[in-house]
């Protein structure tokens, strides 16, 4: 791929996943949008639903891709593994934003998404994408699970703890949410009537982020049991992980940072900080920020902030295919978070 | 009290609680304003800076309440306590929304408030008016300490854990609050651009709503280490304490369901909900909203839900009020919460 | 009805003009809720959809009021109509918030509602219930149409002008409402995600409210062109309409304020305000706020501001009713703006 | 300047339009970030107070650029001027933000200004930068007033009815603004919890702005009278600007839209579009949208839509400098709005 135009597609590009992949890739120096696709809107301009794309002159295709080296999938569950077979087959590189093959076990992803999985053969081969964390497993991937928003928030906070064996006891991630992860086609309950000015948990009753989580935490060798609730507050993007750890001996603030700032002081985009972050701190970029403060004689908090549209889904799924592709891992990420 | 007009006075009337102890107040059927203090406005038309008030046409005065029954204080800590000595050796009966109070012992507050209590002698007059569970001790109250808003909201939720034993472990309390529990004084980073949009954590290192939760469990019988973690949330109003609890002995949805329905289906101002309550339920009223889930073998999530400036701060205040002059528990905050 | 409770049913009570009333006839001193209507929801707990309603206990009935005084009705517009035919041959005094009766002109009605009117014979009937510039028609009327949420504001800032014949040439309204305007039933257009952060212009090609303005300043002896463009500004409530005027003579800004007062200071519900008022001054109650200023030689603006879902709908709606039986005119509406 | 690398400072960093111009700057590919300059905080990081610029690494300066070819100034009025001229005579080029150099008549800046102009021999100089309508100006050009983020986004929606003789009569521009137009030194005013769910009307006593939209409209050939009224309206960023206009002829939607489409079809920033525009289509870039519709016989509506720190302030000053300089215009600028 030395200099030469990657040709990629979007498959699902109507949603909100779907048009942060395009209003991104349109800023990559390597990459050529070929085509974009989202059902029942054959020949219909982006900008009619996506009116902030219309620069871009795009149009919807129905169908699938043709010829492009990559395809992102932004589509519901149990609709992109048949997508990905088919593009898989004929040579695509696939990055699926959804959730297909987040969980490697058929079993575990039967149990939480409520079915089987549409195509459990391909489980091996899909590396699971928290970049930062898989790079090596990431290199020459075909078949790229990007991971869902809450466990990148909770496991760029969490992995390094875990790695490191400070890990002792249960992890609780509080996570708060801002609306667009719940997508453009949300329902009444997400008017913004309903919504501005007020605060909610949900999904207390598990969520399928919690296995996520955990699993991303045995990859780094830790097993504790997580209790995960997550929330909505009245804002378009952010996410906020704050997860409370119990920590196998005590540690003091320096230490804890160390853990963080060890692990991360050479990542373009995760940043180690000395306050607590907002999440505005991350609006529109790919860029995360961790940080990690004592609360007790071995208890910690470590916070993960994200935007859940960035780093939490069509910005890391662009890291993602960098490093399968061998580009420079920044390349069409080179933005800074919007503040005010 | 039988029938005659309760003489009331406002001290700290310029702030956020003070506006709405007055817009409250203006509608209790068995109170008249007598007067609204705050410094350096003597003259001043109240609906100058708080011109929602404008339809009551007060003025503010200078100075200390003369002639009244009841004096609520909204005033910084420090500041409440020598003005409460003065107006209780004159008899009046003293609304403390301030912290000095609030903590029983004077070397806790002088750990967490950073100095010497003001007037320590008068701690042991002082009741804590967690209405809910404070209402023998308020009948006939001359000096009640209005409780913070965060433990407003975690004790109406772990409280009847408390009192049944079930907590066995640490209690974590992870708190979303809305920017109007900065105060009408905030400065830069409370700006509308800074905040809208956005989420963070706070007050990592403790914050002085910690003990106050750990002295409001220990009257329930519970003493365990509590982590408390405050968040800002882009809303004006509301306050979601989710606690997360180790429990004794395993219960399920129905059974955690019980606890609180066993201590407030008998109560004007909490309910217990099926869904986990949106903090807009209770905006602009006295109404509260508790809810618990199992999450796992032994742990439990309780959720309270509050507006942080009524059952928060002044609601709490008129009915704590209320209740220690043999009034109407529920006169005065009859109002519901604003939706949408 | 000297003392006698008033019986009201409120039909089409799962939206929020609905849900509104409800909040506020709760706290009628003289009115009890007999029935709340909502189509297919006939034994559903009110709370079920509008959670804040929780501590009235309600439920939804199907079909229509049985024994009541007042029936609110808050439907679509073609719907109210045969509904209103039904009440009133029962006896039933008719409050109307919907469309059906606001233009007094059948062919109007016609024109801009796309059909002909369902109960012609009724709109002699009906009456317009500015409460301010109608209090004699409106009393004893058994069928008043409440008017629409713009023309309300805007009427309220330029009667008084059209009345004193000022009004010389064209007038412009540029209003700003909060998106509960669109009511609990806006689809995707309406997301939070949508609409934080943005507004936007509507109904450019024509908007309802405009012979509805025109009409109303023809009452007061004026005919001016109106322009009307409507905006949808991020905020649930809230409704600021600014008018510019062009004026026969030119007058000051004293002289402007002088119209305003003599027209309102007598109000209990209208405010002339000395700076440009804020819409959340109104929020939550049945306030107005007007303001004039001087821009130019005889050109003005005038500004009127009000919770769209308070005076612009349930607010004024009990306002009419009370006048209508003669309750005392500010029964049930003593609330006060909320804020922050 | 054939792909040199340009050495730029930005002198006011710590504001909100520094914050943007440093955001851009930063991923202008012809651009080097040489220095940046704020008062008192000489060697203080720039994500001390910027945290979302924490990856850039920038530290603030005290005191004037050094060795640099271009020269950012965001500073209040009257504090530009002088730093202008030293910068000028050391060849400096000078893109002013602030509003020293807008308008070309010294008279009027002190009338609208409050004082003499500080640098009046430097007015015949500067060249106002609305970039689509000044390019032949611009090329060249060592000091350049950037517009008011008001006059650019009624100037794009007016200039091109001004020169083509279309407008007779009044020109009424009713503005809403986010809150990040007031600055970062905003004061308690414009603290979220004051400006949440509210939109209010300002400077009804004369805006600055309003000379410059008539100056505007007089270099297109228009010199009707100007009212001008803005408004708040509780969103962070974006500028809506609706323009009334009387038409000399009446013009029916396919004429009002080609008079648009003739002046903005080549434009790469500049948008007509089908519907009314929402703010939030800009949101952080430089892309501005227009609409116009007929309302009335030889009555139309003509909105202009813009980001007030984009278009409206930093990105039209790189957009200038890129003119200026003969690089590529939308160099730095690619970036699309923001959605959701």
């Amino acid at each position: 791929m030395n200099g030469a135009t990657v040709r990629v597609a979007v498959v699902g590009a109507s949603g909100y996943a779907g048009g942060e992949l395009m209003r991104l890739l349109a800023g990559h120096p390597g990459v050529e949008i070929a085509s974009v696709h989202a059902r029942e809107r054959d020949g219909k301009p982006v900008a009619a639903e996506l009116p902030h794309l219309a620069p871009l002159g795009l149009t919807f295709s129905d169908g699938e891709p043709g010829d492009v080296d990559v395809a992102f999938l932004a589509l519901p569950h149990g609709a992109s593994a048949p997508v990905a077979a088919r593009l898989l087959e004929r040579g695509v590189t696939v990055v699926d934003i959804g959730a297909d093959f987040r969980l490697r076990d058929a079993d575990a992803y039967a149990t939480w998404y409520g079915g089987p999985h549409p195509a459990p053969e391909l489980l091996d081969r899909a590396v699971y994408g928290l970049t930062e964390w898989s790079r090596e497993r990431l290199a020459g991937a075909t078949l790229i699970a990007n991971p869902g928003c809450y466990p990148t928030a909770a496991l760029l906070a969490l992995v390094p703890f875990a790695r490191c064996g400070a890990i002792a006891g249960e992890v609780i991630v509080d996570a708060k949410s801002g609306i667009s992860g719940a997508g453009r086609s949300a329902g009444a309950d997400y008017l913004f009537t309903e919504l501005t000015e007020s605060t909610r948990a949900y999904g207390l009753g598990g969520h399928r982020h919690q296995p996520e989580i955990e699993q991303g935490l045995a990859d780094a060798g830790a097993t504790p049991h997580v209790t995960f609730v997550p929330h909505l507050v009245p804002q378009s993007r952010g996410l906020h992980a704050t997860c409370y750890l119990s920590l196998g001996e005590d540690l003091d603030d320096a230490a804890l940072g160390q853990v963080l700032h060890d692990a991360y002081d050479a990542e373009p985009f995760v940043h180690v900080t000395d306050e607590p972050p907002a999440t505005k701190q991350a609006t529109g970029s790919n860029h995360a920020f961790v940080h990690a403060r004592r609360v007790a004689e071995r208890r910690a908090v470590v916070i993960g902030v994200i935007d859940n549209l960035g780093k939490g889904a069509a910005g890391q799924a662009i890291q993602n295919m960098n490093v399968a592709l061998g580009l420079e891992e920044t390349a069409g990420l080179t933005g800074l978070g919007l503040h005010p």
